[in-house]
């Protein structure tokens, strides 16, 4: 089968590998559609760096590269593994992508099992990835999903489900007014839930191609250009002088950062959600007067079955968030290279490895 | 009546005022022992910050330097304003020093009337202070405290409570670990709360002779000197790997803040208690990637009653922490000036504008 493997920043290459083995506990996924990621790109860029290189396997999946990418996937179940009895072959599923230890608890309950020691990702740290034809995942990991949702909007439940986790780390509920910065893919998906989750959000995003993309997808109350409008000033207006109840920064710069400092009302919680690759300032004299509450969120965690019933319930439609979709052999020239050089009105490209999405 | 009253930096004058009118709802208290906090000699050094100058009234108490300073207070009520009924004459009483708008809800329940707008302080804002004899109080801001503990040591509630309040941001519980920086008064009133409430303390600090006060007065089961010690490496081995469970900024300065964010298990707690007066950097994607949070917090809000509980029980001695006692007369000649210049060995200097404190 065909398949994207990560060798080294600049070196993807499409290859045919073996078909993977469906292992009794795991299930076997055609994949059907899977996202780009901005890990992924970073990976292309400037990687290694979730991906092991040669020599230094996972901890857990014991492999290192070159490794299948992709992590943003729905695909039909083709095949299932001995034990495994409560899902059926065509049946429609979404993966949450983790390589965890056996050890860990990864039960309804747990809250942390994203952040247990040598976690990893499948697409990134062994055991296939959404940018092949298929791979064998173990059970735990597969959400089924109603048939009524397209799969490639299914493709799109895993950054829907950073935006969830980000929406629970905030403590988001009905009525609070939360300020979002930046309108990229995850501060898009992010202001997706809050607004199902009927919190009223307002989008600071200086890129006027990016406002478009917030207001034509209809995820937030008020969208705001930062260079044109004094952000803070019409947050307090928003909200009779009190701020903002929360605040998520998806940009990683300080800009951003600052005016989430001010805008948010005291006691306020500001959600950091993007990848800072620098040290980032902070005016800790506001933030302890106002007795802010900063919090990093990661990933998903016991996320995916709520998000999945935000999509299954049409509280999110997930189509206008779909910018492009090509087969595999584009992958870099294509994929890559647009969401590189033109990010600005791609918002989630997908791919459909066996090249059958595109057909008709 | 004597008092100090703050006239601008370096012009704090001890002068004759007229007693304070004891008027409907409030308590007379004459003042037994009064600290001098860290606000005010900021006041002192490059004041005035929280004292409103002249020409510039605080918004709710309505006066201007000169205002008579001290927030640290502990006394015996000399009289009792019409209206008030449970509490009399002879009682002895620390007060909450606030200056609170009278819409701002101030229950029992509340949990931020502490930062609602405009809030001032007693013995910077205005309505009298500590390092006067007498002052009259609004009754909610009275608590009595048991006459077994001696009126010096109840001087030193107010600063305690910062560290209760402190404990209680960071959800501090009995079993956790706590990574404390700094050994000045606040960093070892928070450690005091913090093992007080069963929690294993460890204390980073450079200064030997901060160390000695920490190992002196009992507060932590390890002090460590971070310029010998890898903190964050002795932090792995007490928690067999994990990391702190929470942590206390009590230094403003930056490796130390540093050392915190690393030395925090995932989804750790690290809780800013200091004022800093410069900007803060922050390894943002160690804080994302464990999911850290990071919590201001200012002052105190309802924590009176805990506070005292700990000390009229016997769980927390205050005697260890007083460090100097001295009259009106030397306040800015040796409390000042001790707390500027030696600061590593005086840990809280007590004044009695009386005088009476200080006689056999």
């Amino acid at each position: 089968m065909r398949a994207a493997r990560y060798y080294n920043h600049h070196d993807i290459r499409i290859e045919d590998i073996p078909e993977p083995e469906v292992t009794p506990g795991t299930v076997g996924v055609e994949v059907a559609w899977c996202g780009i990621c901005g890990s992924d790109l970073h990976e292309y860029i400037d990687g290694p760096n979730f991906v092991p290189p040669p020599g230094s396997p996972h901890p857990i999946s014991g492999e290192s590269a070159p490794v299948t990418m992709g992590h943003e996937m729905s695909g039909i179940v083709y095949a299932v593994g001995e034990g495994v009895e409560d899902i059926a072959v065509g049946d429609h599923v979404v993966v949450e992508p983790y390589v965890i230890a056996d050890d860990v608890d990864t039960g309804p309950d747990s809250r942390d099992y994203h952040i247990s020691p040598n976690m990893g990702f499948i697409g990134l740290s062994g055991r296939g990835g959404g940018l092949g034809e298929r791979l064998a995942v173990q059970r735990r990991w597969v959400h089924q999903i109603a048939d009524s949702v397209p799969l490639d909007q299914a493709a799109l439940i895993e950054p829907l489900s950073v935006g969830y986790h980000a929406a629970q780390r905030a403590g988001a509920k009905a009525g609070d007014v939360a300020l979002v910065t930046g309108a990229g893919p995850i501060g898009l998906l992010t202001s997706a839930v809050l607004t199902a989750m009927g919190v009223r959000v307002v989008i600071s995003e200086p890129s006027a191609l990016r406002r478009e993309t917030a207001q034509r997808t209809g995820v937030a109350e008020h969208v705001l250009d930062p260079r044109e409008v004094d952000v803070v000033a019409r947050v307090a207006e928003l909200t009779d002088g009190r701020g903002a109840d929360i605040g998520f920064e998806c940009t990683s710069v300080q800009p951003a950062l600052d005016t989430l400092v001010d805008a948010l009302r005291p006691q306020g919680v500001l959600v950091v959600v993007s990848i800072w690759s620098h040290p980032a300032s902070f005016d800790l004299l506001t933030v302890v007067l106002k007795e802010l509450e900063i919090r990093g969120t990661i990933a998903y965690v016991n996320n995916h079955p709520a998000t999945i019933e935000l999509v299954e319930s049409g509280k999110i439609d997930l189509a206008p968030f779909i910018t492009g979709r090509i087969g595999l052999d584009q992958l870099v020239d294509e994929g890559f290279e647009t969401l590189i050089h033109r990010n600005e009105t791609a918002v989630k490209i997908l791919v459909s490895p066996s090249g059958r999405g595109l057909e008709g």
